[in-house]
């Protein structure tokens, strides 16, 4: 028997859901459908309709309670935001729909298909010229700053005053980031952080606002470029997924609704199943980008993004991983004056693992496990820390200059504590040519010596890891690794959450290959047992392996990911083995980074399952009820009313056939969306009862498409009190064929429906197919298993 | 505007479907449900009831000549065979399931959970055991068989009398194979060939007889060792998807029904969709111990077999495979006599292609390409030729004891081409110390040197590959690998379709390695242009994939299978720019293999998406109808009398809420299985109405699952005369939510539904919830696009 602990009673102001009975409805502006929930002994009674006026006025106080809070974005992770609204991954077939695809022939769709190759390719080509873009910027202005500072400290190493290398130091760092973080935070703060939470979720099917616009992407790159520069603890390859992801809106829609420019192609792709289609593979265009991993790519897409698996999608979201890593290699190659040259497939490169140099051997299998969990204990070390200052940020640094001075003050501090780092640290390692330092400091060593901790700290994070990966055995004392992992963890985890752009996949692997060639060092020194321990870069590989995955807790596709950077299978197994161990160590403290993040945000994210212990409810008590539906040919005044109604703003609604007096719920015999609503208003498509009722023009499929995705708010649109007499024909633009289930349905059946067909409405009808609820993406979003068994979430409007 | 080009009538002896009219089918055996169908002009008219007396007649007639047809396996493609059943991924979740589902605590679900974890590591490690097995028993038995060939050889090169070589030769492989092709073609014939195609359909949803029996494992794993020990044109890798998915579903149900042992554990799991799942893990887990290649196994079986992705689910695919290899590598480790080396992850290996020695440069990517295209032509040859001589199969060697003679014959015809080969051949290639031949025959050749061909032919396949990847330039002349090519691919092409078990993989790598490594030699030659070109090691390679793409057409499974099994990442973006070509350029000509063999079976496949061109097809044109329904309250002769209907072998029954004197169709209430009314049937449970009912006992989910998956026969139950007056309540069993669509679905969506959620039956119902028809597997594999458009299949018996 399931538990339900919480005790929960709320307003329902749905976003993404028709509620509330028609008629209650234009009663009057505040009347919202209302209802709660007594839960005793863990069997659930709902009140269906509303009758007693103390039970209202109950729900009103505790109403009024929320609305006098200040406006700020809810910070309890047992909360389920109303605003985000879901996409449609299943087509409205409606008439005209199905009389385009009718009259389509076979060589249509075929040219169809092509179309999708060819923006497949499109989207890789323009996502890999992204990456080149920000690689080779960062590059150049890196390059600058650091030249400049170590001209700075070489320049005042020998007379005294290094204070002034430090200030200027972190005046550059603090300026770059002041710049990417200005933009992000008073233009587009969707941009903020590495946008990878925002991409789940809109894979899952979540339309986060503006997360996929043309201004979030301009932001994004240059955000990134400044907090790379800026010296902060990100790397660049995260921001890349969402990049990726961006471009494929954009490229695919044929047309930019921010530029207002339409080229008129691509049309049959503006909708939201072809768009989400279309996002994979920009997601996956990114990563392959970002890691050199057109694989690993999709496999992310996939985890994160699909449900219901299609072959030639993958095959599409493949091909335009692989014209992703292929345009970034070949341009990297030309910019680097090595034409030709394909071993750049990715911005992060781990650099050649060759294979009989750090050969691993049985008896270090359990070693890498152990590593693994201790990955897992650091990474939910990491994400139990960055949860409470996010969770502080929240609260209290919410305005936009808070967050900007913030963003400067980790630049600084990183700044300064990587100074102080290498000031106090006496590792001087001698100079050797091909080591993958590019600026070796001096500092206090001797002539042909560097500072060993410069290399790490002073550096792109990048080439850090790679140093730390490949440096030959005793370029770090143990001492400088446990300092560096040390600061570095608590930096990274202090900046990530910033108002800035920023990826925490580099942080996490630099911390973790940090601490993993410190393992492998003490333990060379404890068994002492030969050249087998030698090479502690395979033991930093491991290492960053296991950190990264016990921070963000993906397996298989973060295992291919690796994998293909380090252009080794080998070491295909210990990394498996080392991601699965974190994932379970870690999963047993808390969730993943991004998960967590996720949950701050209060989005109705749906996992793959519904709760284990989810079979004792079912449609009846998941549903929402009562709904709003229109009839077949409705009143235009009633259709205006119920779409302006502010506390009731409801996106779908089924149409059925006798809807009389209001009195009983009527067959279904469709669903119709909004924003289809608001489309046949605005053309005014009233069928001729009254006085002056136009009836313009047929409408046309493209007359959607144009609209899509911005369609216009209610309120644009004028109605006037005569037209609000004539009557509305719906039967050929409604869904004719809207999904259905019995109200007997268990929770688990609803939602394996919904998830696999990626569904935004779905009719809860009775045995005589009228309709009784609807149950839409957060009615099943809101049950989760917590400690007590299964708990329900709280909806709440912000 | 589809165009249905077949005009089609036929007896519709249903397997997996209720239909006909309850009433209907009681009054006669032969009452089978007829309808026609008439295509005039591209629309589809459908005579619902007949009652024409000269239809029913037209159609006798045609019904007759097909049984009087022999029996014999259908040989047309545009056939669709009604024997197969479906699986049902769907839970009927009906009262009983509920309630143990609603009894079960979080830690229950957890135990399972765990226990599912348990399940697939138990199967990577039988599947590594049973690979590591026949990998020993293959290098024994292969060995002796070559040794005694070579000694005899080198005694007759001198004297003269080579012919008894040649006898001998051919006398040992066609032993070898007789024993091979007796054991397949009396005991289990379903264990001939790969065993891919049949675990296609069965990941597919289709129920193939007697596919994962523990008996066939035998046959497989016997029979796989004699065709390769035999000297087939066979690779043993195939074979072991197959020998994987046994495994799976063998020990994820906890007994045997072929030993008679139940060992009263995993018991939940006794349900096709567990059991389905399991055998996607199985799968994976051979592919991962054939090629060494975990996530290879994963994307093959998420390739061929998923549906609706699931995270946890694809987590556990990964375990299994990777404990597969695992426990390869580590048993032929010690095998080895090199404890701990874990070098050997599968069962081919293709040796390690160091990356410097091998890179590859831009303007080789057209190369590829080129290869990539040519692969693809090869493959479609392979591929028809094939056809037809399996059809050629079909029609004149169905009879086991000719099946064992061609094998027989190929035996003795491939060691006589072989021997000719080598003998003929003057290639004479120096003795390197450390090159892979491990059986080197010196012929005619000068001391110290070897017979180039007969380091390809005179090994098993797999050494054969391995040299062509690896020897040194210049061990083939360009003459021998060409006469090498042409015969070992219509060797080959002879082999598969065999009644032996063997799979196609490795054969058609060596083909495709041996012209690779032709064309670069031949580029070389041509180009002369310095070290570039002087390994053709890496043409092989890239001839390898292009072959097996055009034979195989799996990409994004076979690109990551071959990276795994090179061990070298750099090979990723050539190998899917081939794969993907061939793919391409051979779908132009004809299908993929292994949909060649799953089309002459007449299985009911079904595709990813419904035929582009099919929205102009409804529910109402697609669905079976009228329906054999029952009522909640049914009498159990009635019940009786249906199920033991020879003429309709219904599977599937929509049970309604009012159905009086089965004029107007009820309303849908449940939906039951005829395997639960089997049950129902076994243990009485008979609600008291008239005299002598029995209410036995309370029917336990126990009970069903004790029955899975062989139910008995309803002949074998003994309903008395009394008992057919006695009444049975459904209400209980049935599944009370059974999805259903409206009248009016287009095809493509009731298909999406249909193949998202891997259903068996899916009720098609009226305005009033009244049930109308239903659609099964075969009313949507029916439809698919030929060269003239949107084409039915006809339906078949046999």
């Amino acid at each position: 028997m399931a538990n339900i602990t919480k005790k929960v009673s709320w307003s329902s102001r749905d976003d993404d859901l028709a509620q509330g009975e028609g008629t209650a409805l234009l009663n009057g502006a505040t009347g919202a459908a209302r209802y709660t929930r007594q839960f005793s002994g863990g069997s659930i009674f709902r009140i269906g309709r509303l009758s007693t006026v103390d039970l209202e006025e109950e729900i009103t106080a505790e109403e009024e309670a929320i609305l006098s809070r200040p406006k700020e974005i809810p910070h309890n992770e047992k909360l389920l935001s109303l605003k985000y609204e879901s996409l449609d991954y299943d087509n409205s077939e409606n008439q005209l729909f199905l009389e385009e695809e009718k009259r389509m022939s076979y060589m249509g769709f075929r040219c169809l298909e092509i179309n999708r190759w060819v923006v497949c390719g499109l989207i890789g080509f323009l996502t890999g010229l992204i990456a080149c873009f920000i690689d080779i910027v960062v590059e150049n202005l890196a390059g600058v700053k650091y030249q400049l500072v170590k001209q700075n400290i070489e320049k005042f190493t020998e007379v005294g005053g290094l204070s002034i290398s430090l200030i200027l130091w972190a005046l550059l760092n603090s300026v770059f980031v002041m710049v990417g973080s200005v933009i992000v935070a008073f233009f587009e703060p969707i941009a903020a952080g590495s946008g990878i939470p925002q991409i789940k979720c809109y894979l899952n099917g979540v339309k986060i606002p503006r997360v996929v616009r043309l201004k979030t992407l301009v932001v994004k790159v240059c955000g990134v470029i400044c907090s790379v520069v800026g010296g902060l603890a990100v790397g660049k390859e995260g921001p890349m997924i969402h990049s990726g992801a961006v471009v494929a809106a954009g490229v695919s829609q044929g047309r930019s609704t921010s530029l207002k420019r339409d080229f008129k192609i691509f049309e049959y792709f503006r909708r939201d199943t072809e768009k989400r289609d279309f996002v994979s593979a920009g997601a996956a265009a990114g990563v392959s980008a970002a890691f050199g991993a057109p694989v690993g790519g999709v496999l992310f897409s996939l985890e994160e993004g699909a449900s219901f698996w299609n072959q030639m999608l993958t095959w599409r979201i493949f091909f335009a991983s692989m014209i992703s890593t292929f345009t970034l290699n070949f341009f990297l190659s030309i910019y680097h004056k090595k034409p030709g040259d394909l071993s750049n497939p990715g911005l992060i490169n781990f650099g050649r693992f060759e294979s009989d140099s750090v050969a691993y051997n049985l008896y270090e299998i359990p070693i890498f496990i152990g590593m693994g969990a201790l990955g897992g204990v650091l990474g939910a070390l990491f994400n139990v820390l960055n949860y409470w200052l996010t969770i502080f940020r929240i609260r209290y640094i919410h305005r936009p200059c808070l967050q900007v001075m913030e963003a400067m003050l980790v630049a600084a501090v990183t700044a300064t504590v990587s100074f102080a780092m290498i000031y106090f640290s006496n590792d001087c390692q001698p100079l050797v040519e091909d080591q993958a330092e590019e600026y070796p400091l001096q500092l206090f060593c001797a002539d042909g010596e560097y500072n060993s901790m410069a290399s790490a700290f002073f550096n792109t994070p990048e080439r850090s890891v790679r140093s730390l990966f490949h440096n030959t055995p005793g370029s770090y004392n143990p001492l400088t690794l446990g300092m560096f992992t040390l600061s570095y963890f608590f930096l990274a985890c202090w900046t990530y959450g910033l108002t800035v752009s920023a990826g925490v996949f580099i942080p996490s692997l630099l911390i973790g290959a940090a601490w993993g060639r410190l393992f492998g060092i003490l333990l060379a020194t404890i068994t002492s047992s030969g050249s087998i321990w030698a090479d502690p870069g395979k033991y930093a590989l491991i290492g960053a392996a296991a950190q990264l995955g016990g921070i963000v807790r993906m397996t298989l596709s973060l295992t291919v990911i690796m994998v293909e950077a380090t252009g080794n299978v080998t070491y295909g197994l210990p990394i498996m083995l080392v991601l699965m161990t974190a994932k379970i160590v870690g999963d047993y403290f808390v969730e993943g980074l991004y998960d967590i993040h996720i949950k701050l945000q209060s989005v109705p994210f749906l996992h793959w399952e519904a709760p284990a212990t989810s079979h004792s409810l079912t449609a009846r008590e998941v549903m929402s009820s009562p709904v709003t539906s229109f009839n077949r040919i409705e009143k235009v005044g009633t259709i205006v009313d119920v779409l302006s109604n502010t506390s009731t703003n409801h996106n779908g609604f089924p149409v059925v056939n006798e809807y009389i007096d209001n009195t009983e719920p009527g067959k279904l015999c469709g669903l119709i969306l909004r924003s289809q609503l608001i489309v046949l208003l605005k053309h005014k498509v009233f069928v001729e009862r009254a006085r002056s009722c136009l009836n313009q023009r047929k409408l046309q499929l493209k007359d959607f498409r144009d609209a899509y995705p911005r369609f216009p708010p209610i309120q644009s649109i004028h109605v006037s009190q005569d037209e609000r007499e004539c009557m509305m024909d719906l039967t050929e633009f409604m869904n004719p064929t809207p999904y259905t289930v019995p109200q007997e349905t268990s929770l688990p059946r609803v939602f394996k429906l919904f998830r696999a067909l990626g569904l935004r409405h779905l009719v809860v009808v009775d045995n005589e197919n009228r309709v009784v609820g609807l149950v839409t993406r957060k009615d099943l979003a809101r049950y989760h298993l917590g400690k007590h068994g299964l708990e329900e979430l709280q909806l709440a409007q912000t």
